[in-house]
């Protein structure tokens, strides 16, 4: 057992720290006010791109020779760092959801035609991507909900349904969407789902709206959007892997999906405390600093506390699915998707508790990072039913006994 | 003791729940999409206060002949329920903040003048005002803190400072500010505060640009001004009550106030348990309705027992208003700030838990309503000031003994 | 609505205030240590007794002409009151349980002879009794689990089973048994249960060993027995009430004991309050007293709030039985279940954490209220129970819109 | 880095489990009724430490050549074993508190008379020891506070003050006590204290009376002790290190004390999970498993993933001391003392509910691991104070910034 980082790692880390530095935060200030209404990332973002790319620090997040070639374990502390700063630095580095599983799906389960096509211009960071699941009709925590159909119809597939939340889909720079729904409604459980590639100018495809989360509508970074497929039809080689593969194929996405989310959260959470102690030091309600008050101190030492405790588990978790594979890493995995977003959000919560009137506006990045981080508390999945799971295996380990 | 409402109680509660169903409800679908983003509320307003004028329901908020004339025990339960619909039903009865307890002042404090010319258009809903307290740079929650001057110089008053936060004033409806300020920096601390008229016309009043709550502007009911005070003039009749007499009179101002904000926030808890229990009537992840599900029952259970405990605090506080004063009721004013807000947030944030993606959105009231109630646990002095105060008042028994 | 006691509570708590103080808290400092480990209270409860009567503060719990006479909602602050010193209060006055749950029993459903026989010395507090329902081999939660059986034998019922947390029935003293059990469990699920009297002198009645609650045997006031019935026969009079109305009979029992018991668990909020502010105002580690440490002030605060809320729901409950009775005040008494216990368990941990490793022993009366507390969140049904119940009856609400 | 336990750690913990399994378990059911009454173990505890020692299960706790030689890494994952069944396993391996820390003390800045002496009959398991620092007057969290005088006179030490709580003091084979105390009230605030050896039998010393935990007196592990040193003297050979050396030498005591006891407890927490589940499979209330019910599955996936994230952090900060030192390792430490008591008690709150009413008593080892576990929440300082420490630290790195 052995907490220190690998060299590799730590080379990693000092150099993605100093881009941090040189680049992101600096990038903040004027960042959200550069937006231009468009739904496309401030212009700001291609130079940071190339930043990225000539610092070697891009698609850190693919393992295998597509990617940097790190493993879970190497990427994690990097995604960490990225979370500081969580419009910014991941797509500045080719690193931000939607794509990065995206990516993975195309480079495990791709055609060579379909990797040409897509994968190639999305690991260079020229087109965006989207990944349609989530429908406004049922629980999608419960894949057998979904209610999309794609339907064979000679050597196309007819696709149609209503997604909404797919985050990114309102940026024009996003071209094609990964869609999930059902070939086979009548097969087993399981098998029902499939994945299809479906480019945004394909006829039948209408982005109808943003949907806000907690009023902000993401715009600059793509927004999450309301997309209604009718009929639309694209050539039978848009499927990914086979038909019935769609739910295999999504819960191997989501292993390392789960990780990112996780580890940036660490770094929003990390980002949140430095704020709320610079704020405390600085803040004198009362002739007192805000620093010397019990109940600031309290939050501040119970935010320590549940960051190391939420990390170590990350990591271990990632430790995991290196050593073991990401079905051995299961119960780790819905671990931190239990309670890193949770941890987050109630650190955040006390951050802007500090702030006072501040904390909830638009003059420090915290009440957009409550809103993200609240939002993770229902994405893939409410928290809730990953319980339940992980319940059950847990008590399984008493049934044979 | 006794828990039934009175008769006149019960004769407004039944006209004001039909005037609810009858014009608010209906109203609330199409209301955010109506707003033309000029910061002023849709239309669709006028025609509601119109018709709450037609059915007596005008006012009810104010004591005395100005108003409905009902007590703070009568007016609390009528407040809750226009707190199930707290964008519309309101303004819509003229007892939206921060006009009511504007007009509380003016009808206490000002001078026949000051009525006249301004409380007499906000009592016929007219106009709208703001109450500029709240700096960007100081902890407003210790009035001593405020930088704001307004400064004696001849016949008039010179008021210089930065406020933000000020609820309404981006509306252009909003014709009146009453404005928080040091007359004498030098005087005893609860003296050197002083409330003073200014309109917002008046050259060096800056109206900077709106803040915003989480990603709301909160544009349909008048947003939340950064407003800048350069060297601002008024006439010395501008002022309310006597120089030093500021802190005295928002702490008067601030007593309903508080009870009118957690009336509401009852009714926002409520409309979220009712969202709740819709929600999980019908939804059905996994073959069986959320309603069946155990964690979200102990969510339904929780919130009832947890209203009505809140629900009962508020109706004694107000009770206590009524028959030994403000001051005498200071403790449960002080308990209901603490408690209200957060039993309130609780609820609404199952609520979201309950609805997905759904919950985060545009498509239910439940994220604004969350955004708004988050606030109210640092408007008017974080939770943890108010804490502080009531410990000690709860310590003093024990000191002389 | 009025938030107000009536004269009669005014005068009562007057008196009960008055005898706490001459008689009551006096008598704590010695009375563990005069235990002589005989399961029966010190001697000194029988001068404490006398005292009472005199006082005209006897049987205060029951209604009717058996009792005092009092409504649910002017006892309700009486109980409060004695629920200061819960060890001794209440039995002082005749109105500890399981007593005061058996003799309403017997006042509303008892046979003249049953009254003559048990009511009678209950009333005059010359015998105890106990209340056998729990059983260690099923969940009492649910009553159709109950496993003891009344078999009718001609003239007589034949009692089996086995009862555990019988509490006051290690006490000599304690000469009668309410036993729950089936007298047809064919029967449909609510009516297989009936109620016997047991003499506890009856052949084939064992009283095996007093259980602990938290390593307490409350042996000072009878401790928790394990009970086994092993074909004890008594006459078929003996029943209470008609055979399956044993279910009927125990909810209309529950009803008022939860009231009673809530409001003695307010009273000990206010004990363990009362107690973590004298420790705070006292104890100066680090150069800083307790009560000037923002942590403790918060725990002071919240405790004020929380109990405030509770007793306010506990009275409306009370009011709603007395007004429209134990039915119409089902949601509140299960609220109160739920609510009360949690509550006063938090605030004693809190006073608890002031006394350090004096909180935990016997040199206060926290630890020994605690466990108590601690208890009353599964004893009648786990509060989860309660939790479901009452948000099926929530969910009702909606089910018919 | 990397998660797995070394091939050292591996083979004990492989010894352990078997030995658990052979010898620990079975003796839980008849250990407590063996107890004499006469605060010593009973006999059987004899035969359990000359199978531990048999099986090299002997002073694992201890690094360097006086016990096992294992690093606190190695350690670490032994004690959680033993924290299963915590009053049998850790005296039956010579592991037990306070004579772990007694030991290291000795080992580490005893002198070869005082080794010889105390240490070598501890480490053979032949006497115990007990450590006495908590005093009932004053807040031990404060050693600056500490009321007993270590008086110089002459050749000898004169020894007056009052200690309670001095666990394992009231047993007969406690034969030495480290006593802590000032032998300079008016030096700087951290030399004022030392360290002192005492034998039982010295003239002066009286163990006046067990103190309880709960209702426990622990009377099976030695109980808890008020002693009374009333000018007691001995040699001046008898102090440990230097005059003033007290603070310091507690300080390193504590390190690995805390680390211990967190291990422990994090075993406690999986017995108590393992509890739990087989209750919750076997329990069924409503014709339904409590295995199936939502919320004892919320509880169960919750005490799965707080077990994880406490012992990752208890693991961290063992890897910490052997790698940079107690010193390095400080914020850990304290983190681990902050988070882990409070999360062990929360699941066995959990346990106990799932148990009703038999959670409460003697048949279950519930309410008692509770017991110890709540203690611990205020021994060595409560939670409090550490919280206070960690923040001021955390704030530190800003200050400077």
């Amino acid at each position: 057992m052995d907490f220190a980082f690998d060299e590799k790692t730590e080379d990693y880390r000092k150099r993605l720290l100093a881009f941090m530095d040189e680049y992101v935060y600096p990038a903040e200030a004027g960042y959200e006010q550069a937006y231009q209404g468009d739904w496309a990332p401030p212009a700001e973002l291609e130079r940071l791109k190339a930043q990225a790319k000539l610092a070697g620090l891009w698609n850190l997040f693919l393992p295998g020779s597509h990617g940097a070639g790190l493993t879970n374990l190497q990427y994690a502390p990097l995604a960490e760092i990225t979370g500081r700063s969580p419009i910014i630095a991941p797509p500045s580095l080719n690193c931000a959801a939607p794509d990065t599983g995206n990516m993975e799906v195309l480079a495990e389960f791709g055609t060579e035609e379909q990797q040409d096509r897509w994968l190639r211009p999305l690991l260079d960071g020229t087109i965006r991507s989207a990944f349609a699941m989530t429908e406004p009709q049922v629980a999608s925590s419960d894949a057998t909900n979904i209610g999309t159909r794609i339907a064979r119809d000679g050597d196309e597939y007819v696709i149609t349904g209503r997604k909404f939340y797919i985050s990114g889909a309102m940026n024009p720079r996003c071209q094609i969407f990964i869609v999930m729904g059902k070939t086979d409604p009548e097969a087993a459980r399981h098998v029902q789902q499939s994945m299809i590639l479906v480019p945004r100018d394909t006829p039948g495809v209408t982005v109808q709206r943003g949907m806000t989360v907690f009023g902000y509508d993401d715009g600059d970074h793509g927004g999450h959007a309301e997309v209604i497929f009718d009929e639309v039809r694209v050539p039978i080689s848009n499927l990914i892997g086979s038909e019935g593969s769609g739910f295999a194929i999504s819960q191997a996405r989501l292993g390392p999906g789960r990780i990112h989310h996780c580890m940036r959260l660490i770094g929003m959470a990390e980002r949140a405390l430095e704020l709320m102690c610079t704020r405390a030091l600085t803040r004198t309600p009362f002739g007192k600093p805000l620093a010397e008050q019990g109940v600031v101190q309290e939050w501040i030492a119970e935010s320590r506390v549940r960051i190391e405790q939420a990390r170590l588990l990350v990591l271990k978790a990632a430790w995991l699915m290196d050593t073991v594979g990401n079905k051995g890493a299961h119960t780790e995995i819905q671990s931190i998707k239990i309670i890193v977003p949770s941890t987050t959000e109630w650190i955040i919560d006390k951050a802007i508790q500090t702030y006072g009137a501040a904390g909830v506006g638009q003059d420090t990045p915290l009440a957009r990072l409550w809103a993200t981080t609240r939002t993770l508390r229902l994405a893939d999945g409410p928290d809730e039913v990953h319980k339940r799971s992980l319940a059950r295996r847990e008590l399984n380990r008493y049934r044979s006994a």
